[in-house]
């Protein structure tokens, strides 16, 4: 299927008929197009201290486009000269510069624009971030859209190349801690995104996926940096052609920039529409429109779900082939071919939901030629009509459909094969270990259970993105104010990994142990790489149905096509910038409450109290500075995020 | 241009085979089906105390449509059973029903259903509404359709005609009463909705028009109130045409219930469609999609206007012509016909904005072929950048732009004709008065003012739904609890008007008061004609241009066309009921503060608190009684709306 179309924009550098530009880009197969805010013939004179404006129009009238046109065609381009002086020491200079960027900004607003570029041209923004901060906590029409240079100008990069991040004169020439500080400061709001743009040579992969982690809304693509084919059209290189669609797929728009350097715009325009056209995999494909969308983790113990939340899953094209493999492997090691006549095997579905299990279960013995006897075990009484349903038209005498909590029910018989689908996106998050302890008690000694183990994974993510998603959650919603004490299940995208998963808790059924205690406790230790700052962590499961039969959320042993759990999100209340050669450590528990309630009580606590517990501990290496500049940020190194006896903090997953 | 097209289902009074159901009724253009939600031939049992179910499914298994045709097709109906005996003393009786209705909106819910119908039979409905009230407030996907007889059946209403409200046995005859009493308790949710059933004789029109005042979602059309035309075809009576016409406008739902009594059920619903095509007037088609939507007041003395914002007002097609034409009539005056080629006529617009009204004025003095200098006094930085580039380009040395706030402007020479449209929805709300007394020390002694007279009016509304908007204003945003003290800018639409609307109070312009104060109170009173429910004051102006040139949004004499103003509405934060013959009492107040601050502090608090207070009364006569099963919505016959030593209760308009 065919992603969405690219957005497209030109920039002008100045306009003379702002309509015709209009037209001309519009023609050429453009969707917008970036002007100068101020026009240019009307420069502004300041005097000292208090700011003076020139008689008449400081720009155009906004009679020149319908209002329509303004909040949709046109991105407005603050000038440079506005953010000049802004950080500048004499203070008539600096007013002057704010005078000169707040008419601009109110213009913006008063023409209704969609978006404004600001230029970052330095690590020296403080004044700016501070004002672009306020003026959109006021609440403003527009996007602001930063553009910051993915490698720093030549002029100030001289020592670049010998790996010193920093020139003579103390010019910090990692672009990234440009923007890194803007946003910081600006306090990273929705509305402030990051317009990059396109340097001639890129940069390492790994510098790449770190831009890739920002929350890019807009690419510019110089004319300079395009490349021409053999008869003559603008092409891009393959590297170039790999972070377009990159780019494309965070939903970045584009922007053409610089003097034509081919026979016409259009055709810059038309090579993006070409390259990012694309065939998406049946997970991208299910994904779409959930990219970073975050969502409460199910929690069926407690709440039945609906029918279409069991529609959706019973669509997964792997899940269940894998699940059916697993049975058939089983049922044929549990009977000795030659008794296959006369022995019957008693297999359990435990949480049968509207069953699935049940079909490919049957599907699974018939394939063994074994004779099976199912029992289907369901809490949930709508999903319990529908089992009937089947059981009256379909399955006969071979299934029984049992309307009960497998941990309260008192089994006929005991099971060769106990089947359950219980996972959530970390493994036991909805309470599989649990459960499967209950249901245990009737599966016969050396019975098989399916799953037999399952294991958590964590790893560390870089995301202003999501971070922003989960602050606006707590923003809106005053009712819950531990949106970063809750983990959400979410499709990962605008992001970047800083170090690859590693296992966390493991479970495995039956449980054999002597005392059963699913409480759990583990510190793991991430090496970092690279300078970034952290959002929070990843998680993943990767479970055994059956010997080698497997089921994966981990991104490089995932299911290929399997898109019924999406990874999970353990967020941090504030972000923790790390630095090269540090050490990151995360201690996860996982509680338990006892058992020695009614049935109702446990489940409900089980599900929102058998909780979590994280601390997050960054460990500096000792020849490393705090960073004066943004030392509001790097003070927080080490976050404590939980506090393991508080009651408050106790993330329900 | 057409509206929308009306949406249409067909009621199964029992189904078969629920695919083929639905697409018999699809083929018919039928958008959706309502049906049972239990299978007629699944009865439950239920013993005493304990409700035990049957063995096996008790409906039909959800896997028989898939989900997106649940969500959006299938309207699911409570059996009668289900509500039967809800309201019945015998304890057993009443906790079976309790369980079978449970079992189905559990069941609705798992389907995801959009909506659900319950029939209300009788006035005696409390523990039906405190079930749904607590089922709706735990959120649910559906919404809850109300089904009410337009009048009562002919059983139980034998004495109906002779106009007495209740039977001989004391039942309710009055159907309105059962689904107000029914509303009131169930906290009338936005997810709840009446479907009315239309009946084959129609009400009288207060009647009618008091059932199109309540959130009406569906109305239902028997086959037995249908007429046939000469070819045979279903047609319905003049009256229920206007009915239904009505009810489409509310972008109500219909329903065909009851036996075929023609060729086919697609004609019933062809004939729909037909009548419920529809020309809509300038004002109806601007106001599409504003119908009952809150929106603050403009504070256009302290907020400046965006762009989009003048684009729209300068659009309306009466409100400028009829401008013009005062101006000509004034200049026409001012200059006898034989010095207009050597007088020089002074016109001020103040509060030009982008200029209309210079334009007009221009436009006026030149078909009166008199010279006019004109001054255009705006204190928007972003509007003057438009008046300027005007100036430029078109208006040369006739307009002098001046930047500046009308009250604080040094005027170089006084002005024989002052124009502004500083009016809001109830006049002077947008401090108009304050204002031009600002403005007229600049007006030559005998000088006229544009406009020279204004006025409020006030009308009792009924609106659950209104009032519901304006709760879940509330519920959303923490930060405000004073909806129900502020007034909104709103088309009404789904409302009743319950007297016609009152003057309120007059402002008149240049004011020669020897001392200016433009504080004011009132009392209105209402003569209340039937019994209904009181959710908020509807309040209009009516402005005086010059001599007999008027604008108004009074409904008896609205400037036909005119769509720059929708109505003020005032709510009241509990509804308070009335009965037939009470007198309504309201009492307002215009608040002002001293002009001795500075123009800044003095802009703020003039619009903040410049404000009316209100208290509101409804004199009961002798003797009504208090209705003992609605006690608690009763007792609030005396409310008293606001405290106006308060500083908290201001209503800043």
């Amino acid at each position: 299927m065919a992603g969405t179309r690219v957005s497209c924009g030109l920039d002008y550098c100045n306009v003379y008929e702002l309509s015709n530009s209009l037209q001309d880009a519009s023609r050429a197969g453009y969707d917008f197009i970036s002007v100068p805010l101020a026009h240019p013939r009307f420069t502004r004179e300041h005097v000292e201290g208090k700011a003076k404006l020139r008689d008449g129009a400081f720009t155009r009238s906004d009679l020149l486009l319908s209002s329509s046109e303004w909040n949709s065609l046109i991105v407005g381009r603050v000038t440079t000269a506005a953010v000049l002086n802004l950080e500048c020491g004499v203070s008539s200079l600096r007013l002057n510069s704010e005078e000169t960027l707040a008419q601009e900004l109110t213009f913006a607003a008063h023409l209704g624009l969609p978006a404004l570029t600001i230029p970052l041209t330095t690590d020296r923004c403080v004044n700016l971030a501070r004002i672009i901060h306020n003026k959109v906590v006021q609440g403003v029409c527009y996007q602001v859209w930063v553009r910051v240079p993915m490698q720093a100008p030549e002029e100030s990069a001289g020592h670049y190349r010998s790996d010193k991040k920093v020139s003579e004169d103390g010019f910090e020439i990692d672009t990234w801690t440009w923007w890194n500080k803007f946003h910081s400061i600006a306090n990273i709001q929705k509305k402030i995104g990051l317009m990059i743009e396109v340097s001639a040579d890129l940069p390492d992969q790994s510098v790449v996926d770190r831009w890739l982690g920002e929350p890019i809304r807009c690419a510019v693509l110089p004319t300079s940096i395009w490349l021409t084919n053999k008869k003559g059209f603008p092409v891009l290189s393959r590297s170039h052609q790999l972070f377009v669609r990159s780019l494309n797929k965070l939903h970045a728009q584009f922007i053409i920039s610089g003097p034509l350097r081919h026979q016409h715009y259009k055709f810059y325009q038309q090579y993006l529409e070409h390259i990012t056209r694309m065939e998406l995999d049946p997970l991208t494909d299910f994904a779409r429109g959930y990219e970073d969308y975050l969502q409460c983790p199910l929690q069926p113990l407690m709440d039945n779900l609906e029918s279409q939340t069991y529609e959706v899953f019973e669509k997964d094209p792997i899940k269940y082939e894998e699940y059916e493999r697993a049975m058939f492997l089983a049922i044929s090691d549990r009977v000795p071919e030659e008794e296959r006549d006369t022995k019957e095997i008693v297999l359990m579905v435990v949480g049968a939901g509207r069953g699935p299990l049940v079909r490919r279960a049957l599907a699974a013995a018939k394939r063994a030629q074994a004779r099976l006897k199912v029992y289907a075990v369901e809490k949930n009484p709508n999903a319990v009509v529908t089992l009937q349903a089947q059981q009256d038209e379909d399955w006969g005498t071979k299934v029984t459909v049992v309307s009960c909590d497998m941990r309260d029910w008192d089994a006929p018989e005991k099971a060769d094969i106990l089947v359950s689908e219980l996972l959530g996106s970390f493994g036991d998050n909805e309470l599989s270990p649990e459960c499967l302890d209950g249901a245990q008690k009737f599966l016969k000694e050396g019975g098989i259970s399916i799953p037999y183990s399952y294991t958590s994974y964590l790893s560390p993510l870089q995301s202003p993105k999501l971070y922003n998603e989960i602050r606006n959650c707590r923003e809106k919603d005053k009712h819950f104010l531990a949106h970063f004490e809750t983990p959400y299940v979410v499709y990962l995208h605008n992001k970047k990994e800083l170090a690859a998963p590693q296992p966390l808790f493991t479970f495995t059924h039956p449980n054999t142990d002597g005392v059963i205690d699913n409480k759990r406790y583990k510190a793991l230790q991430f090496q970092i790489t690279e300078d970034n700052v952290i959002h929070g962590l990843a998680g993943y499961f990767e479970a055994k149905l059956y010997k080698d039969v497997m089921l994966s959320i981990k991104p490089d042993t995932h299911s290929r096509g399997m898109f019924s759990w999406f990874p999970i999100l353990f967020p941090l209340r504030e972000p923790v910038p790390v630095r090269t050669g540090e050490i990151m450590e995360v201690q996860f528990w996982r509680s338990a409450l006892d058992a020695h309630m009614t049935p109702d009580v446990r489940t409900f606590l089980n599900e929102r109290q058998n909780s979590t517990y994280m601390t997050l501990d960054a460990h500096m290496t000792p020849d490393h500075e705090q960073d004066s500049l943004s030392g509001n940020l790097t003070d927080s190194y080490n976050t404590t995020w939980i506090d393991p006896d508080s009651q408050l903090c106790s993330t329900h997953f």
